[in-house]
């Protein structure tokens, strides 16, 4: 039975400031790094072993996905890290708190920004400090300015159905180590999860989400490794 | 022009206790961590950015990559890790040390196996502790009992006619990140180096070695880089 794991990076440096982070390339903190360590044991512990790994091209989501397998003893698999799987990209938002975000924009429109489908925040002003566009790792990709969640699972979804569901239909045991808002996407597929709904769903950072696929890769059952 | 950096993992526990290693799975020191952490630094100093990585399945190896990858600030580059780019597996000696060593086989015996080029020691003992045939990581290879030298680079090179020479003749800038015996076969083909002499050859720990290469993947340059 085909099975996928899903880890949301732990805790970053923004994270614990409350900034807007993004595609912003933010270090795990020592607390994300325990996380991502106590997530691996617990892999490991429960005999869930992966044998074949993806991640983002984000240090965060990386370096978690490194401490998970070393916890688990499962370093040497292959892994994939790919851009699509990056966090949603929160355009003008990126590097704000939430106080200087209300004071910029308002407490509503915030709220509009967090919570709606469609709607992409402001884009990113051009020779903004977070422009990425010249960063070598995205050399060749159209570096967005912005991305509503909708945007977002319009690139992870192609990159599930290209590289993802044909390992896992070979029968391998996939973890991706991603982010809220591209480990969102995946959730919202398997669980099919509507685009109202969605947004409000919080994905629990280091805590592995498991699910188990039929051959044609519908979910059968979803938990927290955690709870089993 | 094509570059390859060689780069031998840092200290690992049983360098430290002196003894023989091979395939079994031991981790860097915090030694080993910091050789690794100062190559990455130097990478990045020199300006030498990798942009494909390939290390072996064995932890030292592959943590070694990560902290050279992360100090560079590289960690997004594509990595393949491969059992061929594996240490030289040394059989029956495999957790001795110098001494005990010594003590089983007599001194002269272990000089022969340290500088013969196609004397391999003698097989490891079936059920031995540290027998990895049953590990999962070498599911479907056929794991070796004793390795020589020779048969260690017959193993090597044609993972790199298959999988790092393309690369370099892409144009990528490649690292390896690997251990003392999987690189002499790496120096052995790009240098020229005769067969009675690679044996003697020592590769430090933590320093990367540059390649500079022509299109025809010969050597143009090779030098440590903390010497430029």
């Amino acid at each position: 039975m085909p099975r996928l794991i899903l880890v949301r990076h732990g805790q970053s440096q923004w994270n614990l400031e409350n900034r807007f982070t993004g595609w912003w390339d933010v270090d795990v903190t020592e607390k994300g790094a325990a996380e991502a360590l106590a997530a691996g044991a617990l892999l490991k512990e429960k005999g869930l072993l992966p044998t074949l790994a993806f991640t983002s091209v984000q240090t965060r989501a990386i370096k978690t996905l490194h401490y998970v397998l070393e916890a688990a003893g499962r370093l040497w698999i292959p892994e994939t890290k790919d851009w699509r799987l990056n966090e949603r990209h929160y355009g003008g938002l990126t590097g704000l708190d939430k106080a200087e975000t209300a004071a910029k924009h308002g407490e509503d429109q915030v709220k509009i920004w967090r919570r709606s489908f469609d709607t992409p925040p402001p884009p990113l002003d051009k020779g903004s400090e977070f422009d990425l566009s010249g960063d070598p790792r995205y050399a060749g990709i159209d570096v967005p300015a912005t991305e509503s969640l909708k945007d977002t699972i319009a690139r992870v979804l192609p990159f599930y159905e290209a590289a993802i569901a044909p390992a896992l239909k070979a029968g391998e045991t996939v973890i991706v180590a991603a982010h809220g808002n591209s480990l969102r996407a995946l959730v919202k597929h398997l669980s099919g999860i509507s685009d109202a709904e969605i947004t409000g769903l919080e994905i629990p950072t280091g805590q592995p989400i498991v699910y188990e696929l039929d051959d044609s890769l519908v979910a059968v059952d979803r938990y927290y490794l955690s709870e089993r």
